[in-house]
């Protein structure tokens, strides 16, 4: 019975019958969290080997380094050939970060504003603004580091191929003041769309305007895959492969981290580019550190053994993540869906599900849901500068709650969205 | 016999002997390291309890936080106490980073560039060139930032208490241009020196011109001491306390790490300043990183107990470190003083020996080392663009060698000192 075929004295009727549970539920007290892409409990218990990896025996690598002094500048050969096998890259062409590859993007974006990109005139000596493409929706974090310098941040819509590519390439190669885009490849944030081959290999042939343009490349959820059986994987063509076979090979910066892999606080991060923006990003580095946590890269060595323990790993935590994203599309199927309010996507790997209310409703959700004791990320937040223009955008983050908490967040999200809608509809 | 009283034909015929006992030296293929301020492999094994320190009880800290997930920006409670205790400031005056005070010290110039301080303009929009205060000699990697950022470095003497403060307080109060100094207070690198009372005092009671001017004050050793009796320990005045006292409570930021304390590459590292710099530093560190690793902070905390078990630590390392530093003074005292070539400091603490050759020696000697199998840092790499006037000073780093390789390379040192300043006697 959909919402949308309801007389105004249903709907009046409905939204009574909604205040009256709402009511109910606020007096629960609950305090339930679904605004952000941690891990729960049970997944960090998967990697507890990390805590006892490494002994007195391990501390010197492949490479005679004494993993526990200074040095080593882009990581020890061991964590390079771990993670160039997560990101796909050659072993050559990665540097090892810190725990966090936020820092990493934050660090390539500063470093670009001080610095230019290989050569050129620093950003913020140029006289007009820089921008950057901004596929929505997308990752708040990615859009706070581009507010934060400046930046000006042109949403790009994206479908269930990835971003409106005629879009990009009209920006990308029109104007030079345009120097990044924001992709969340595989799986993403929050749309838990995989780019299409087609999207991928029209990133290597963009033909950009700006000599510093990059393509800033989120593989955040490279082997986040909620399925064992490579028929319910997605698969991207690797993109600096398709760059250089595009006569492109400088214009990505590839990103990844094991923080959704290991511990979310101790994991470790990279970037993968080719080998003259690696040059430029080691010159850099080289002033900014002597060298990130060398231990906790052999902890990682010592706990996988190589790229098949990873991925064998990742099958534990998608055992876990399947029931719960189960759990709200079964409850969104059934509640929700018969009514027409809302549209949701149904991703097979990443974080998130992103769901779409009525225009004008979003807003209203998250507040009932906080209201409630439910913390959803904030409505807008998936845009840029928070500005969802059609006030519709929900992403879900159904990881860190246990399976018995997310029934009852899903129950209080799904009566929230409800009460929103009628009273939506109410008003028009 | 002081070289200086030799006639030309016994400088000749001493040069001769020189040169023989050089070429000797050069036939054994030596391959040592005097260059960089790093704990030998006895000083690494101290910490090895922090290999094993955590265990699967220890992940959750006493504000009920897991830390083995996302979160806590400025670090676990635990971590502070610590490092509070070690640099001296109250628990709510300190952000907890990563395991590279270098790096905090680089994000710190960076974002001046960029966002300016507190409020300012940022450097990178200024129109003049902003300036940085360098006391000489110091520390390379401290010049490397500021000449990454293009920012002019303008050397300041040292003597025995501290950088010239007429001439600091001059630049200071007379330039907005001037926007820092790099000071480090205790042990200084390379000198040894630690700042006198007075010294400390005026830096609490600078007028900068400047509003965004401050002090970088790296604490790096500050429970560096080479001997445990209290009377054979330098104290500064704790001077975020003094420029409270002198109503400059925001013109200092202090940072220390564990590097030189634990592991090097697998420290923590902290900023700690006036409440007002540490609110500014968090709200850029927002859209950095989520968090820096709190296992690894744990790791400390489990490792230490508390700040007492710290110091205990050190006199571990005292004690490794003492014999060292006593090898390259007796040689230096028995070998070099009675020839009137050179002055050097007699540390209480720190890292380093610094040595003045006769004007336009020490690059010669540091080429003869090299050339010999003994790795010296580069002579210059003391002074700013590693330009020193006089080409005298030499930093001498006696902790990496073991005993028995430290003894090898100053008989190497000593030699190639001898042969510089015969061959500079004869020149003139």
């Amino acid at each position: 019975m959909s919402y949308r075929t309801l007389s105004k004295e249903e709907l009046e009727s409905e939204l009574t019958r909604l205040k009256r549970e709402y009511k109910q539920i606020c007096g629960l007290s609950l305090n339930l969290d679904m605004s952000r892409g941690k891990p729960d409990k049970a997944q960090l218990d998967l990697s507890m080997g990390m805590i006892d990896a490494l002994s007195s025996d391990d501390l010197v690598n492949e490479q005679n380094i004494d993993c526990r002094n200074y040095g080593v500048l882009d990581g020890i050969i061991e964590a390079k050939r771990l993670l160039s096998a997560m990101i796909e890259c050659p072993i050559e062409d990665i540097i090892i970060y810190g725990n966090s590859s936020l820092n990493v993007m934050y660090d390539t974006v500063s470093r670009s504003m001080t610095h230019g990109v290989c050569g050129s005139t620093p950003w913020a000596k140029l006289d007009g603004k820089v921008k950057f493409l901004c596929p929505v929706p997308g990752y708040d974090r990615h859009f706070a580091i581009t507010e934060f310098f400046g930046i000006e941040m042109i949403p790009v819509p994206m479908d269930d191929n990835g971003p409106d590519m005629d879009m990009v390439e009209e920006y990308v190669s029109s104007d030079p003041m345009v120097k990044g885009i924001w992709c969340v490849p595989k799986y993403s944030n929050p749309g838990g769309i995989t780019y299409s081959t087609e999207v991928v290999q029209r990133f290597a042939n963009l033909k950009p305007a700006a000599e510093d343009f990059r393509i800033y490349w989120d593989n955040a959820y490279c082997i986040h895959h909620l399925f064992d059986e490579p028929e319910n994987q997605d698969y991207i063509p690797e993109i600096l492969e398709e760059c250089q076979k595009a006569g492109n090979p400088d214009i990505v910066f590839k990103f990844c981290s094991t923080s959704k892999v290991t511990f979310p606080g101790s994991g470790i991060a990279a970037i993968a580019s080719s080998p003259k923006n690696i040059e430029f990003i080691k010159n850099q580095m080289t002033v900014q550190t002597i060298g990130h946590d060398k231990l906790n890269q052999l902890r990682h060595i010592k706990f996988f053994g190589d790229f098949d323990g990873m991925v064998e790993h990742m099958k534990k935590h998608a055992a876990i993540l399947r029931p719960k994203f189960k759990t709200v599309l079964d409850m969104l199927d059934k509640e929700i869906a018969p009514l027409d309010i809302a549209k949701w996507s149904n991703p097979k790997g990443g974080y998130f599900i992103s769901l779409d209310t009525m225009d004008g409703c979003a807003k209203r959700v998250v507040s009932l849901c906080a209201n409630a004791g439910v913390k959803m990320t904030d409505a807008g937040a998936t845009y840029p500068y928070g500005n969802d223009p059609h006030d519709s955008n929900i992403r879900i983050a159904p990881t860190f709650p246990s399976p018995a908490e997310l029934k009852e967040a899903c129950k209080v999200f799904v009566l929230c969205l409800k009460l929103a809608s009628v009273e939506k509809l109410l008003e028009n």
